[in-house]
């Protein structure tokens, strides 16, 4: 029980700094940017911001910890399995209309695409996260996979997810670094204006989301009470 | 021995992207840039990436991989305890010789400390890994430390030991893009000049690295043989 409790406990911890961060996304584009519009201008570009923080990572940061909230503790593990993929795929649908609403209000300003690293390693990611999504699917979700591929496949599902979740939020940081070189004028970022303050304060949130998330989902002892245990070796154990 | 054989090609996976980042990061200054000096100038400020890529990550990475190198395993594992730790303080020297380089240039020049996103999380970053030193040390190297506080302390230990060093390559992924649109002018950044296109690709190789070690580090079956395994849940058990 105490074990459950200190569970709760980070539970509460992620979802307080996932809500501050959506909060801070949409505060930051409707109070001190351009507002949200589909017109390809700025408050187009907004959207990008907005799904990927309170979308892609959110969501995919609570598809993560599926396994772990009480209230699914009620529930099959088959159902628990497509309520995380369910989310996933909100989660992918998110980042694939970022994209869209990037290359729309880039398109109408001539800012060229693709030539950073932010936009490098973000396509990347999403183009991996797909992959993993498809072969997940057909591995875990299809009644006729034979259980030594799922359990083979499961240490290369579980890092790769960590991973993933993990470079959509370094990704976000290098994004909101550039939105605030290139937006900020006059006061420019390295005069420290409020904007700028209050956007380092929603990265280093969205760092804490990560931490909480990334701790809670590799505590064994949290894991759903009598799941197989899936080693890296492709070993199998029971908790008990 | 098959098992053998894949340690030794991730392994050698995980070295070649590291040479070839540093070989980048050694390129990317002494190429396109200004070069390296201690005399306050760019060419200072061009000691803090190469310390932080070549020295802090790439050396954390090889401490991270001290228990899993071929020639380590001939070493008792005190042996190699020490080598992992020498490792780290080996990249934290480096990591606070390349803070003196920023605030010794950005000091010349005017250009303000601490502003930035980047800034904020590499401090951080490094106050937690300092942390993380001191404490590994006092609990793991004293022999006066009872094996219960060992064994509560190394989940959080290899947690945090992991996620600083995802840290580490995410800051760095946003200082290598606040140097190139910082320092690229006519053609800028956006114009996708040579510099940009090879420091992108440096980016992907720091990315490749960090996931080869990460891979490597959490492989069960590619533990030290004979070594405990700690579980995040605190229980041990023995790698058969």
């Amino acid at each position: 029980m105490e074990n459950q409790k200190q569970l709760t406990v980070a539970l509460l911890a992620a979802f307080a700094f996932g809500f501050a961060t959506v909060l801070f996304v949409l505060r930051w584009v409707l109070h001190y940017r351009e507002g949200l519009a589909w017109d390809g201008g700025q408050a187009n570009f907004n959207w990008h911001p907005v799904l990927q923080l309170s979308g892609f990572i959110f969501l995919n940061g609570i598809a993560i910890l599926s396994y772990r909230l009480p209230w699914t503790q009620q529930l099959s593990r088959e159902s628990v399995k497509y309520i995380h993929a369910g989310l996933n795929l909100l989660a992918l649908t998110c980042a694939v209309i970022s994209f869209r609403a990037v290359f729309r209000s880039q398109g109408a300003s001539n800012f060229p695409d693709l030539f950073s690293l932010h936009s490098w390693l973000g396509l990347t990611a999403v183009a991996l996260f797909s992959l993993q999504m498809v072969l997940s699917a057909c591995i875990f979700l299809l009644p006729i996979t034979p259980d030594s591929l799922k359990e083979a496949f499961m240490p290369l599902h579980t890092f790769l997810g960590r991973f993933l979740f993990g470079s959509a939020i370094s990704v976000s940081l290098i994004g909101i670094t550039e939105r605030l070189i290139f937006g900020l004028k006059e006061p420019n970022y390295m005069d420290s204006p409020p904007e700028a303050i209050f956007a380092n304060v929603m990265g280093m949130l969205l760092v804490a989301y990560g931490v909480a998330v990334l701790w809670i989902s590799i505590h064994r002892s949290w894991k759903r009470p009598g799941d197989p245990v899936w080693r890296t070796s492709g070993l199998e154990d029971k908790i008990k």
